[in-house]
């Protein structure tokens, strides 16, 4: 963690990802370098093409470093194919390595998901302490905004990395929001005395009884508490999470849609959609999926940051600013000490993870060579 | 199934099921009768209380039967204790064993889900060839309407579960589109190559490779592609499936009510919306949750519908309307022989359903005493 060393928050960017690569995160870096003055861009990718984006952009001449990047992760590459070709020498990897190194302090890509969480855990490992990665996206609500966990970065969750995300979650949500004690939800159904959660009910118990510091637990929610805003943080394993998440987007989508469709059917309706022009601008922009872009891979030892695929500058911007604050406000050294915390806490039934954290934190001693690990 | 004896179409009704009871059972009823002139009700609840709500509709005198029932299962009952407590003697109870009397060919109840899955499971067992239940809902889409399953009966499921599912979906769907081979997708995440949803792949093998005759199976579908209407039926297991349906509902009321409220801030906006009045009023038409209840509970030996338990008199009728076509167009009977044609069609590695399809029939016959059978 160098960011302290400099002053500067120190930003490795991935060119070529997403479905516009430089025409879209150079301009976004631009944004993003405005909002920031301490904001630094380490870039990786095609030299020609960046520099051409970026002589567009004078300001940020003397913020970044370029890097030529031999290859480009396509959004289409499967994250195994993308390891094998990708390696050492795409702009996904090189982007990811630079915090490794310590060349940055964060990593942003809108490269594929599954591509940059396999890289992510390949080269920077787990922090000591978690067993999984998890996603974490912000959600918009009736109330502002909650953090959503996991997004869809493992499939299936014991007890223990419910817990763990509730923690990692509340860290972030202590950053994004500005509180003490965030509060943290698990998902669940709303029936009864089902069979096959066993896991969120011993989670539930976990966080119940240790009552940790940094979070208010605060029971079971539904997926419709979700755009409520009921919690601040909504804990779930990464299978339902993702299909949570693309089910609400899909269903914004198509109400906003069929609002379109119902108004362009009647004269009348054109008519009224001009005088209530403002309110419907204020609907789209709180469906703006570019305002709350920035999924956040947390559980790694570095921080990762995913921008959409398809965004465009002012969406990629967004992704920075999540960056920039995880590193200002140190999510990292929040989550250690959030999870030393919990040490205390721990209860029969749900041991296993200081034991596993031991054996991390010996993984990540330098004394083992990193390109021997095999992870995930 | 004698419905076919009498040419009529028999339909319990749980009057006390709901957060309204009679005051919404009984009107729901008299508007489904004045569409379905061959719907029969056998009713029971609070005799009391049924009488005066029925005083209100002579049209319904000579249609129904009413029973008194003792006891209400309550909408906060855990379901084991509304078993214990209101086995035989409560309305829902006495409302699902018509069926398996033969006194009505369907039972609909508004009462809570967790305790109607229980009793109905206990009461009808599980049809021959299938392990579990699942709770099957029409989710409205951008193209019309699709058959979502399980929402909620199960958790977790394996292949054979997931291959069940997409049968009796199917066949629901048939009678619903009037359809000869409906579309079925099943839900994923759209990172390939994460671990854990090895029973999912597995089910997409086995519906790829058998290519069953009355369906067309299209691969996988993703959250987003539910509001879209990519298939007329998606198959999931029910936490996931819970989690989608609450999370759509729940963003569906979100973006409507940001809406209005945007609407109502502004002076201008109020006047637009007087001339878009046609367009907001298509809206919510579109997203009325009455307009699409009804889940139809698959698996069992008799058919079970539940209607939303804070509906109104008109979605209720939706409910029984429901009820009515699985009848009259023999939702059992197709899934019978669907699950027969998938007999021959069963793969190595996916065997075990016609050893359980043998154990289940034989548990059906009358010689085992139903009183004992505890399953569940």
């Amino acid at each position: 963690m160098s960011e302290a060393a400099t002053g500067l928050v120190r930003i490795s960017l991935d060119a070529m990802g997403g479905d516009f690569g430089p025409s879209v995160v150079i301009p976004g870096a631009a944004r993003a370098a405005e909002r920031h003055p301490d904001a630094r861009f380490v870039i990786f990718g095609k030299e020609a093409e960046i520099n051409a984006e970026l002589a567009k952009f004078p300001a940020l001449r003397d913020k970044v470093k370029v890097t030529h990047a031999e290859i480009a992760i396509s959004m289409e590459d499967k994250p195994s194919q993308a390891l094998r070709a990708g390696r050492y020498k795409s702009s996904m990897w090189m982007a990811i390595d630079a915090v490794k190194k310590g060349d940055a302090d964060v990593c942003v890509s809108a490269g594929n998901t599954g591509a940059l969480m396999v890289m992510s855990r390949f080269c920077l490992k787990m922090m000591p302490g978690i067993d999984r990665p998890a996603i974490a996206c912000m959600w918009p609500t009736a109330k502002g905004e909650s953090i959503v966990l996991d997004v869809g970065a493992s499939i299936g969750a014991e007890a223990e990395n419910l817990v763990d995300m509730a923690i990692m979650g509340s860290a972030m949500a202590r950053i994004v929001f500005d509180i003490d004690r965030p509060t943290v939800g698990l998902l669940n159904v709303g029936v009864e005395e089902m069979k096959g959660v066993e896991e969120v009910k011993e989670a539930a118990r976990i966080l119940r009884e240790s009552n940790l510091p940094n979070m208010q637990y605060m029971g079971y929610v539904e997926g419709d508490d979700i755009g409520k805003g009921t919690t601040d943080v909504v804990v779930t394993e990464g299978f339902s999470g993702n299909i949570a998440l693309k089910t609400a987007e899909g269903t914004a989508k198509q109400v906003a849609d069929f609002l379109k469709a119902a108004i362009s059917r009647s004269f009348m309706a054109k008519i009224g959609y001009v005088f209530a022009r403002g309110a419907f601008k204020a609907l789209k922009a709180k469906l703006d999926p570019r305002r709350s872009n920035g999924g956040v891979f947390l559980g790694l030892d570095g921080i990762v940051v995913k921008s959409h695929g398809g965004t465009d500058p002012l969406g990629f911007a967004t992704a920075i600013d999540v960056a920039y604050d995880m590193v200002k406000y140190e999510l990292l050294a929040k989550i250690t000490k959030a999870l030393a915390e919990r040490g205390d806490w721990v209860l029969p039934g749900a041991s296993s993870s200081m034991v596993e954290a031991a054996g991390d934190a010996g993984a990540a001693q330098p004394a083992k060579a990193p390109t021997n690990g095999t992870e995930g």
